[in-house]
């Protein structure tokens, strides 16, 4: 644009000439210049870590303990102002010691990668720097929020996209919200008078047994159990792509026990629910649509930058009422304009991030086949790293058949401990290894890839692939490089 | 830095060339120079919209209702891919009907004002685009963390700074945190046996009381009262700096009456939190080191771009050991380093998004000077606005007295009903004024100031003062405005 390009004839003219010495930043008056000028250096270092970032030959991390790192610049908050240079000088320590989490070889956590467009529509977010309480603070934001949430509700299968919901700060605060709802659906007292209005309730969910799936034969016998003790079961939540091992709980067979007992299912897909953008993988998350409340966090498998996370609600008006405080200070009910768009009071939170921009202009980007093909190419790399591995030789697989999501669990097993004979020893060599292989790639900065024990299980490697950036040749590298890294051990 | 240089030279060559046409973005191969280019282009958007958005010629807002606004621009999301082209015209749309939160006169909420430094900071956060959980993903930003944290523990007044704390998404959830660790103080065993293994506990706050105040001899009675029906009062927020009326607790008092009852003190310092960065104006929360517990938004006050809550807490250690969940997949105890850096276990959150960052770096920026002059100054304008109002003619103070904070509430009557000698005909059409004004204020884009009724006081304005933008010119502005638009009602 015309303002654009006039301040880019500025910044050509004023960047060698000392701009630092003169002047504030906006808002002091004159300030223009010297801001662009900034900014702009910013904007350079950024770029040239995002080019870097992407980068083979760059090193993931460069890794140092934390008393190291404490010495390494001069973190500590002073009295006095510092100079630009030292905030720049700031801003390239800060980034020198980061993890690279686009890099093609991070895998380290369920949010990998970092999508160009989502980072513009982040650097957006945060020069609009509002709040998504009301309409008159946030027009556009409020508006791409419906927009959004609407599409996200008929990809789940409910009628006309028809239903409610909210962004909200991540997976265990959609959960939450999940579970107020359910509560407040069955006992709408308990908002005026208290937990000591209701009986005692009961929620069920898998997330702390070990077979990684939630039975529902079993959940039948416990919920009976509990109905039995007295207490009211209230709240299903079945997961959709558990945390470890990619799990889809069986959701059909779920809703018709939730449907028997009159009690609130919940799928919590946050690292699955990205699985409803694909023809190909989305029946792994059959039933859905009779679940009251899903939680899905476009930040995971969507490779939305942090934070992105969607509570969907079937029910219409239910979140209002719920959770509704009426501040007047917000809420004025005498506005000129329609009040429906003023969302916040959804919302236990009072003030809300705008996390809606970086999904919604990706989206736009990409169009719902662009998702399609990100998630279809992450599941294919991860059913090709299972076919690698599953008969190779020092591999052994952690659970059988091939993984729901993109969760590859496996030991790897050193030359030295691989014909053990006394199955406890061995065991006790193999609890000793992820770990020291995973110091060895932090070290050397090649990739990173988590470990985890998980029950009587000793410490086993936990590959997931939700990085854009990640290629065949990248799975072929982590293998090599765990075998590298570990064959002594 | 060299690789920066080097690319804006490839800007250069490349900008008029017609790039949007070849390859794609990273993490394509050789998506590098579209890359750089299309960021390049989001920026010089995002930095016209930075000096437009200081520049007083400038709308604070161009309004439309939100069913016209939905015609202006197409938002709606496809199945297939828009073009790079289509991406920047939809920013460019986004930020023209957004609100101009910089603007110096946009007064609307307590969080206003854009600081460059901090946005900078926010921008390398995007890109860093990593989670607050472990040291090994985000090393600095941790101990960047820890280093605020402690400095504003210092300021508090707790002893070598020591204590605990978290940045959380926003007051609620921070004040939601404090809540749970007072819970778990009395009764631990309300983690793993659940709400009905506890009496019935009561919490006692201001935040429904009209009188903008918790008054001590109130607050002793209805402890009384509670544990006469044997009830068990566990939790008492006190509130430094109200959201209407900037009123701050008597926080001494308060304590005094927490400790002889054996009641976990929060102050809920949101908002006020900030005037203890001030030599001038921290007083007003004298007796803030005997909490237990402190809520603090750099986000307000300070004007750090949103998200930025702090809840610091006195005791060590009991954040971890109320809200830790041992997720294997992330707080492994046989990793290489200090495991004390792994602060995510303090959360009930599994993801945190990083928001020390912009706070550490405008912090550095500024000095601990800085931020007081700022808050100082934002103090003055509020005092200048108090004096100029206070006996003019059509105004109306809504509270007695000096504001403590920088909340001044007042009724503007227009001439047509400042006679009225009926009262309660007088209220009837003083309610109406505030909201036309208010919508003419929109309309026209001029301005922004938030009104509001209170228990039985009629529509008034609550004018808050936290953007560094601001200036007795602007204050000026506002009363002048406020009467143009008014004057006929």
């Amino acid at each position: 644009g015309g303002i654009g390009s006039k301040l880019c004839g500025m910044l050509g003219k004023e960047r060698g000439r000392g701009w630092r010495r003169r002047g504030n930043l906006l808002p002091a008056t004159d300030g223009d210049t010297k801001t662009m000028t900034f900014l702009q250096e910013v904007v350079d270092i950024l770029l040239a870590y995002i080019v870097e970032s992407f980068d083979r030959e760059t090193k993931v991390i460069d890794f140092h303990y934390p008393n190291e790192l404490l010495q390494m610049n001069n973190w500590e908050l002073q009295d006095e102002p510092a100079t630009l240079d030292d905030i720049l000088i700031s801003c390239r320590a800060t980034l020198k010691y980061a993890i690279k989490t686009a890099h093609p070889r991070y895998f380290n956590q369920l949010s990998t990668g970092l999508d160009m467009v989502g980072l513009a529509a982040d650097w957006l977010t945060s020069t609009a720097n509002t709040n998504m309480f009301t309409y008159e603070v946030a027009p556009v934001f409020v508006l791409l929020e419906y927009v959004t949430l609407k599409k996200m509700r008929e990809i789940i299968g409910w009628t006309d996209g028809r239903g409610d919901g909210i962004f909200s700060p991540g997976g265990a605060i959609s959960n939450m919200y999940a579970m107020l709802l359910a509560r407040f659906k069955m006992f709408p007292e308990v908002k005026e008078k208290g937990m000591s209005s209701v009986p005692r309730l009961v929620a069920f969910t898998l997330f702390s047994l070990c077979s990684g799936k939630l039975i529902p034969a079993d959940l039948e016998r416990r919920i009976l159990e509990a109905k039995q003790k007295g207490f009211v079961p209230f709240f299903v939540s079945a997961t959709a792509g558990t945390t470890v091992y990619g799990a889809f709980d069986p959701l059909i067979a779920i809703s018709d026990i939730c449907k028997k007992y009159n009690i609130w299912m919940h799928v919590d897909g946050a690292w699955g629910g990205s699985l409803l953008m694909s023809r190909r993988h989305r029946w792994k998350l059959d039933g859905v649509e009779r679940a009251n409340s899903v939680t899905w966090n476009p930040h995971k498998m969507m490779s939305v930058p942090l934070q992105c996370s969607a509570l969907l609600v079937r029910e219409e008006g239910l979140m209002q009422n719920c959770n509704q405080m009426h501040a007047c200070y917000l809420f004025q009910q005498d506005k000129h304009y329609d009040l429906s768009y003023d969302t916040g009071d959804k919302a236990l939170q009072c003030g809300r991030h705008v996390d809606i921009f970086k999904l919604w202009l990706m989206w736009r980007a990409k169009g719902t086949i662009g998702f399609e093909a990100q998630i279809d190419k992450c599941l294919e790399l991860s059913e090709y790293l299972y076919n690698k591995i599953k008969d190779r030789e020092g591999y052994e697989m952690v659970f059988d058949g091939k993984p729901q999501h993109t969760n590859v669990c496996f030991w790897y097993l050193p030359p030295g401990i691989r014909y053990m004979e006394d199955k406890e020893e061995r065991k006790k060599h193999l609890h000793k290894v992820a770990p020291v292989i995973k110091a060895r790639m932090m070290e050397y900065g090649t990739t990173m890839v988590s470990y985890q024990p998980q029950g009587d299980k000793v410490n086993f490697f936990r590959m997931v692939i939700s990085n854009p950036a990640a290629t065949f040749e990248d799975i072929d590298f982590l293998i090599e490089e765990i075998e590298r890294l570990g064959q002594d051990l």
